[in-house]
């Protein structure tokens, strides 16, 4: 079962963020259909036409969102019209739903929300609970167009509610299995020789895909599950000798985030955490707590962004930061235990480095960060050395941070 | 001109964001290179090819990103090379720019790196400064092919260093103005009635674009500058006009950034500012310190997220919190004064708020933050309401305590 996404508006080529696409792939690759192309239109007759026709060539769904708002700049009924060579008529349910937002807001129909109500006769109208927009569902030969409105929250309440039950119902869709395995500290390239001859080992039907972000690199396993054979068994062997092979870079699985991981291994022994950060400035911290309930196991951190704050309120003694510089081994741990002992957590993180562009000297370069970590009984650094870009620096050093503390939670509280 | 944006790469099929595609049609567009259309696709021939073929039936500049990596699933080179029927060829200066990247960090270069300097002989390597997979420069009958990596930093870069320049030479681009007005603080479809009467006088020839993110709008206006006539006049005068009516929400122009521009108002006068964060969990100090030479004016913060921490490290008045509760007027006033006071800055703000999902209460629903802003001699407080998604919850409230901040230091030391 294969579907293609048109998504039509002008803003969308003009620098626009295509949300609904992405919204749209996840949600159908979720279940068990394929997306082939996703295309990116203007309001345009020729180039809506162009698209639809190049879209049926391939895929039974096509999916449109965008150009259904009642302004002129909008033709994507009138398009539609011409397509399938039908006119507009007038749709009571449609009428109905317009009238019922109105008047929820004390107003009456205005003119042009009424032609809203006017659907191509080929056409059956898609409900649409929080706008004025009808979807439009359109069955051509055995292959269906979906046709949605651009606004987000009511596309994705019409695809969820009303669209796909239907398709589920319509087309028989083949159940999709998928494993992502999650890796932290081993880029691209280096893994992907590391793993070569556990790759060769993949059947052909399971597709192996790279996902990789900074510092990140995820690993997924797809296949379409066939009547008769079942791959579920193989895709977790194929897991458990990845493990053996590259288990001491795997953080997680599937759609696991790494704040999460490390929410949940906090939270289920009632242990508390903290952290020092410089030159990450505030982001290790956003990212723990950018997981609901954080609040549970994260008390606070101290941003030592100047050396006179480390001094001050962290209290790293000044002739250490003299001796060996604010970006070394021995002030990471000294920011470490400092930071433990002062919000009185079970572990802390402390992060020391040169984001750049500037600060950086031959022997401690852009990019090069200590971070360490104070556990249980014990506090330890490690030294990175990244790149030269300030963003991607904070980032990695961040991201890293958390692995490490993930790394020492384990050793200290779940490994016997 | 016109151009087509070809993205590569299952995982944008299956719900991966894609922020390239907006990025590049944000840049060509502001560059007078109109965006036709733009194209996702699997790391598939087939699909690949038909992309070429169609886009450029219709575009003189087609530009691919994806599918450039060093693992099997990475197609795009050998898809190329096929299309243009030509071989793989070792590309000296794309394999010394890897071996200097992997000097860097003290590594030989890999086997499968080295594979990243081949390149199809028709086209010539675009220098690739922040990773290894060279760009790729095809020149087509007048037309251009230009394929970039998938990674954003390394193709921002790429198409910013190298790639728009020379399209610039190459193609006669005409001049495009463009100016852009920042504003926060009003929403979209409040904004668009406000300012009506001003989009009426607009000259057909400029075109307006409103780019919303959260709690940002940006007004786009963009002209084609022709032989004879200028529009530079008309447009300052308009931005003019939009300033007499909007002005309280303008924060800048173009692509200054909210965390740059405060930034140059603190340097400028030498003054300093920290942070007590509270829902916002670092993402306030992240924002300030993404900017460049950041520690010059930013002393750090306290990330007082659990009471205890804001009672015992912040100082805060543990009846105070009794009383009104942590998300409140007074505790925000507090936080802001104790922590202006503790890291002797001059500016201070602090942010205390229900992010959600869980939290909320009749009387303080999810969403509800307070800011408070410390300055000279006087410090006030806010209280926002924002929505119910815990990240824009942080996005908003962060970005509205930096505008705060903004309007602060400008009414201190910068009005008369």
């Amino acid at each position: 079962m294969q579907a293609e996404i048109i998504s039509i508006g002008y803003e969308l080529l003009s620098g626009h963020e295509n949300t609904n696409a992405s919204w749209l792939a996840n949600q159908l690759s979720a279940n068990g259909i394929n997306v082939r192309r996703i295309c990116t239109v203007g309001d345009d007759k020729n180039d809506i036409i162009s698209s639809l026709n190049s879209a049926f060539e391939y895929s039974e769904i096509v999916i449109t969102t965008g150009g259904l708002g009642p302004t002129a700049d909008d033709v994507t009924k009138k398009v539609l019209c011409k397509y399938f060579d039908c006119n507009l008529v007038f749709c009571k349910s449609a009428y109905d739903n317009i009238e019922k937002l109105f008047k929820a807001r004390g107003l009456n129909v205005t003119h042009i929300n009424k032609k809203q109500a006017e659907i191509p006769e080929k056409a059956r109208a898609i409900p649409n609970i929080s706008g004025t927009a009808p979807g439009l569902w359109f069955d051509i030969d055995g292959k269906v167009l979906l046709v949605m409105p651009g606004v987000p929250s009511e596309m994705k309440m019409m695809f969820e509610s009303f669209i796909l039950p239907e398709l589920k119902l319509k087309f028989k869709i083949p159940k999709i299995i998928s494993r992502t395995v999650l890796t932290q500290g081993i880029g691209e390239s280096y893994l992907s020789e590391v793993i070569s001859d556990w790759e060769k080992k993949i059947p052909p039907q399971i597709k192996l895909a790279y996902l990789p972000s900074p510092c990140i690199v995820k690993l997924r396993l797809t296949v379409i599950e066939n009547d008769g054979e079942s791959f579920e068994h193989i895709i977790e062997n194929l897991i458990f000798e990845l493990n053996e092979i590259i288990g001491e870079y795997i953080y997680g699985h599937d759609n696991q985030k790494m704040e999460e991981i490390i929410g949940s291994l906090l939270s289920e022994k009632n242990l508390t955490v903290s952290f020092a950060e410089s030159c990450t400035g505030g982001y290790l911290s956003h990212l723990l707590t950018s997981n609901p309930g954080s609040s549970e196991y994260y008390k606070g951190s101290l941003i030592a962004y100047a050396n006179d704050i480390k001094i001050k309120e962290l209290h790293i003694n000044s002739q250490l930061i003299e001796e060996f510089g604010a970006v070394s081994e021995e002030v990471a741990i000294e920011m470490a235990s400092k930071i433990k002992d002062k919000f009185k957590t079970d572990f802390a993180v402390a992060v020391t480095g040169i984001a750049g562009p500037d600060g950086g000297t031959a022997k401690k370069p852009v990019g090069t960060v200590w971070i360490a970590v104070a556990g249980k009984n014990n506090v330890s650094a490690q030294k990175f050395l990244f790149g030269e870009n300030r963003i991607l620096n904070i980032t990695k050093a961040s991201i890293t941070a958390l692995n490490l503390l993930r790394k020492e939670i384990i050793k200290y509280y779940y490994e016997k």
